[in-house]
């Protein structure tokens, strides 16, 4: 699947995705492997809604803020090292488990793309379910 | 299984559910994955032991704190907006390797269940295997 | 595989042995799991070049500063409480797709291992990949 994102810790809902995936695989107890490539996105879990991502933009800048010095800005010019550095911390894949057909997730627990990086972006979002 | 936990950043050790699934599997070379289903809790690897136990709780509460703002607790009411951002970052699964009949950790290093909502919660938590 | 580390948030690209390991397996498609043994280092992606590395460090210290209180310190006089909180953060395994024969990751994105001991370690470092 291909997304197109806004960056900046933008926050897309992949559920759908992913339900409709553990269906047509027709896998029934498994694992589940979703993935973004590329170094300024991640994948997790979370409420999907609207004061949650607020929140947990907030966090992204107060635990890596955009305009602090980052080396990386310094050697490349394009202002993106603190997606760089968010994303490593949050992880490019989330791994999840498939049971009785479906994928084992809380009510309120959403598979979620995160785009961090400074500029809008066209994102791959794979996933791969093995077992029977 | 499921556990019961007192939430508040409650840390399970589940080395023996792990072990013993592994066990029962029969499996010796493939790919594990465990997790708990909800947007509150988590699961990582520690050293389970009670000064790391203080200090993870502690790093929790430097980087996620309670009683900062959180638009999911203006909206909701329920307070536990530091439970979700904390779980988000920490991530609901943990995916590991089956090498030789056994999950391939550290000496030390044991699987363990954060529980970081702010109420005693009742978690169900699943493992699963693929391999041969 | 092992690998010989210096310790303090050292960080060491393992793409070419993903790479290896992917071919040699023959598997098409499917999904991989690398992992490193112990409670003191982690694995994620990044972008391999020095100014990330030194951002990512440097993040690491503001987050998780090696000098504060650690009550894994006073109980074990080992001095690396900031290693073990690092590495739980960030999670000791890394799963990942193969897709068409090769590891799905973006063209600037390298999986690497980060030691946070606080002094060189020899890691264990394995993957297994489950798939066809």
């Amino acid at each position: 699947m291909t997304v197109k994102t806004k960056g900046f810790t933008h926050i897309i809902n992949l559920s759908d995705f992913v339900e409709a995936g553990v269906r047509e695989s027709g896998i029934k107890e498994g694992i589940g492997c979703i993935t973004v490539a590329g170094s300024t996105a991640g994948v997790t879990t979370i409420e999907y809604e609207a004061g949650l991502i607020e929140d947990f933009r907030r966090a992204c800048e107060r635990l890596f803020p955009e305009n602090i010095f980052y080396a990386h800005n310094e050697r490349w010019g394009d202002g993106n090292g603190f997606s760089h550095i968010r994303a490593s911390f949050l992880g490019s894949s989330f791994s999840f488990l498939v049971h009785g057909g479906e994928a084992e997730l809380g009510t309120w627990q959403q598979v979620v793309l995160v785009d961090f990086d400074n500029r809008p972006r066209t994102r791959r979002v794979v996933m791969h379910i093995v077992g029977e």
